[in-house]
């Protein structure tokens, strides 16, 4: 029988990710990254418009399909595959990132009288500019038992925030509104011509429970008019389980792409969570964990249990039959990043490039010569705020412990830990609540580019870690799925156990914790605990910081 | 009559700074700089020999001779004055800078049996290995009534604690030391070989008194076995007022200076204090700052008050007649040098060079476009512990606020900042304990060469700061004592009062406070107290980590 493949394609917050994968084994035969055109947009609308929002983060609809059509036009270049073996597309996307659409799922952005307009555009995860809705919506929520799903905590991330604020700050917007929608569900709907909503996005972004639906419409009409009705208006549409079909590719996405008409196209799903297939993982103990600019942690369960500060737990939102629960770390990458960009001095990037190395690596280099605790530093990872467990998004990022001595790899080293520090919180928080974590598994491309920093996460959680080396983990999750979802008349799989079990990743590395640096990481470790009650609970100082920053154009 | 004139010379911690000045006046006519030769020893000694102490810090007794000797020559050379137009010579010293020396002055380091023995040669005011020492001691006074003299610690910094160090880690130097001396008094010694001890250094250094004299035997005794009878013997010398005759320049070293035998010598002096002469300061109310790699703040009362966590109060300290308070910042200009040096990227520089500016130069334009609370940061400006209010060298720097989006520029402002905030600890711990402060008077290059860094000050203290432009406040301030030393009938004056009012400086600049900045800056000094208790008082974090940091070569 002739061979057939699956695309997986994953949006991030940069780039789209294109990957082409033989179903019958999971080897990725092509891998294609295009940027989007516009990027992510903070300062400047495309027609040059000065943005006056805080903490905004817009991206440009278009940009996705037409990064989709590069990516998939090279695929089908360079490789000798041909469109008809291709037997489904599954899709991931950032979550909460939304647009709102009209009556022909056309985007606002996209109408002349709203191209000036900041709220007609797509509101990227990371736009904060949502956050006083959110706490809005979480003072009246305090009492509310679906809350507690959330981990107690709105984030001005999510879907309802960012309706609240186009409502309240573009009403002209919000009244020319058909539908907002999941970026994730509109590349589906640009794809089938259907309006399916994705059970994970719903689940984790949109307040939607598969028992309960989504929350009352009295309840929402107290937090703001403009929610009087909204889930059977601007929100309507069915929400499907992730590894469904949500319908095949319509003729003149067919011929733009280059694909067959009426290949099978999976409900779509954000990206972390496409991880976990991906990895191989089918149910409860093996936590996944997402490394990029920031950190998802995911691990499933066979209960719904109510763990406060975490992100959100949904029913069939990862792998159906199992309620799969997400946490996070708002900044991990994009910590290193910053450090290295706006700390590091020109002599240590002169001492990178004699030894020929990146400056990333001689830095691990430099810091994998310390000891723990020899730095006498401690450093707090909430430069971005808290997801789990504070949900709080005006935490900031501190560090203790400098004296004049203090060298960059010290503090390089320092916040390394800070990151591995954070993840251990988040592990105890599910350990404590009776979801049990027996092993890590990572993906991202953090974890291969820096062992010293897997080995910091093994040392300081004393846990084993699976460092997964396939570059690919949720794009080959989609394509997973999409493979269980196109069904074995097409040369596809029965299901999606049997899908992860021949197609997902085997590339993996075992990274081992050193028993002899428990005692000093435990130790600091408390500390971390201590510094973290005290900012995000006993202290007014950083909550004051914010206020203060956030009088000025550029807070947070 | 023939123009006279004083030499005032000021012994920093890397170079001997020289100035001739007219007594009619105090015109400086001439300055020179030279540095020591073997500069501030951390690592290895003279002859190659590492040293393992964390925090060693020491000095080449036969340098400062040899910068005096230079600088004199320089002076002499470069301008017309005679050798017999010279009446007197003041001398300033960092402390509690210490040395061993033999029964005829010589120190013990340049005998051949120590000169690989690292206790044998200075030890700098900043050599804090002694700490565990001075801790032991403080463990033994809490309850006497002494201790409260000098804010309720003794420093590690101080004489006692350094000759426990070297009886406890070299008895054999011990045992051979005649007479340990400070720096101050030894370099007067060489000039007019004469053992004469200052009321500055032994009153705030030496825990002398002036109506109790020293320190118990019995109670040193219990403190270390090496204490006993150490004030009749290894500490003995009369202790004179500053601004008194300490004797004459003996004729070797007129030779070797190219002085005139028996130019009147004065009794020597703190650096930092002899400030307070130069600045035109004769009594209380007005502060004198000295900002410089660390910052002293001295202030004169008419009584004698116990305040809490001050370095010291001396009758006669600085001023015959009054008792004279000091506190301090143990890292002003320190704590930016190590900002600059391993925090400020490349692109910083580069954007300096651009504007053909110097990098605190540039750094303080950006940071001066920033409002006050405006980039969300606060920072602990203990990089080098503190010395007041908590005496208490194992505390360590913090900054607390990053986001993402922080620059550099917002980061320096912020540590300018937190070392005015220290400055207004300072200010308010004497106002809460009956020391009047009208204002304050700086000196010091940073003072000069940072207008921002003033107007921050004035800003956040609300009161006027006086800089003063002189560049030699301390070589003037012991020129001038020199001059009243000297006494009428060899032209200079008849009393301290009458040569601080003819020569002190005139060259002084007013920054007044900006009124509209008060209350952000109120509320962010409100947030730098909370911290301070905090890791000071409430929290192990801090001292926890020392603790680890400290188990290893290199800490603190």
């Amino acid at each position: 029988m002739e061979r057939v493949y699956t695309l997986g394609v994953d949006f991030g917050s940069a780039s789209c990710r294109t990957i082409v994968v033989d179903v019958k084994d999971g080897n990725v035969i092509s891998t294609v990254d295009v940027p989007y055109a516009h990027g992510v947009i903070t300062e400047k609308l495309p027609n040059g418009l000065t943005l006056t929002g805080k903490r905004t983060a817009l991206q440009v609809p278009n940009d996705y399909v037409e990064a989709l059509q590069t990516g998939i036009h090279s695929i089908l270049n360079e490789t000798n595959i041909m469109k008809e073996q291709i037997i489904g597309i599954g899709i991931d996307f950032t979550a909460s990132t939304i647009l709102p659409v009209d009556t022909n799922f056309q985007p606002l952005c996209e109408l002349e009288e709203f191209e000036d307009n900041p709220h007609a555009y797509v509101k990227l995860w990371k736009h904060h500019d949502a956050e006083r809705f959110a706490n809005e919506m979480n003072n009246l929520a305090k009492d509310k038992e679906w809350i507690k799903r959330y981990g107690g905590k709105v984030s001005a991330e999510w879907m309802l925030p960012k309706v609240i604020e186009i409502a309240e700050d573009a009403p002209e917007v919000f009244n020319k509104t058909d539908l907002f929608m999941e970026a994730s569900d509109w590349i589906v709907a640009q794809l089938t011509g259907e309006l399916v909503r994705n059970s994970c996005a719903a689940g984790y972004k949109g307040c939607w429970h598969k028992q309960e639906g989504y929350l009352s419409n009295e309840w929402l009409t107290e937090v703001h008019p403009s929610l009087d009705g909204i889930y059977e208006d601007k929100l309507r549409g069915d929400v499907l389980p992730v590894g469904r079909k949500a319908g095949i590719l319509r003729i003149e996405m067919a011929e733009l792409l280059g694909l067959k008409n009426g290949t099978s196209v999976s409900v779509g799903m954000i990206d972390a969570h496409a991880a976990l297939p991906g990895l191989g993982v089918k149910g409860p103990g093996d936590m996944v964990v997402v490394m990029g600019t920031s950190t998802c942690h995911m691990i499933m369960d066979d209960h719904e249990r109510k763990v406060p500060g975490i992100s959100g737990v949904v029913e069939d939102g990862i792998i159906p039959g199992y309620f799969a629960y997400e946490a996070g770390q708002a900044a991990v990458g994009d910590l290193f990043a910053w450090y290295v960009k706006e700390q590091v001095p020109s002599y240590v990037f002169e001492s990178a490039t004699q030894h020929n190395m990146s400056i990333h690596e001689y830095l691990s280099m430099e810091a994998s010569k310390l000891e723990p605790g020899q730095s006498g530093l401690l450093a707090l990872d909430w430069i971005n705020g808290s997801r789990t467990p504070w949900v709080n998004m005006s935490l900031s990022g501190t560090i203790v412990g400098m004296k004049l001595s203090t060298k960059p790899a010290e503090i390089y080293r320092t916040y390394l830990e800070s990151t591995a520090f954070g993840t251990r919180v988040i592990v105890e928080l599910f350990e404590k609540h009776q979801v049990k974590v027996n092993r890590l598994l990572t993906s991202g491309g953090i974890p291969r580019k820096n062992p010293l920093l897997i080995q910091l996460y093994a040392d300081i959680l004393q846990k084993e870690i699976i460092v997964d080396t396939s570059e690919n983990a949720s794009a080959l999750g989609v394509a997973i799925l999409a493979a269980a979802t196109a069904g074995m008349e097409q040369g596809g799989y029965d299901n999606v156990t049997e899908a992860i079990d021949n197609m997902s990743s085997k590339e993996q590395h075992v990274y081992y914790p050193n028993k002899q640096n428990k005692e000093v990481y435990d130790m600091l470790f408390h500390y971390y605990k201590e510094l973290s009650d005290y900012f995000a609970g006993g202290s007014s100082v950083m909550s004051g910081l914010a206020t203060l920053k956030n009088r000025f154009k550029g807070g947070n």
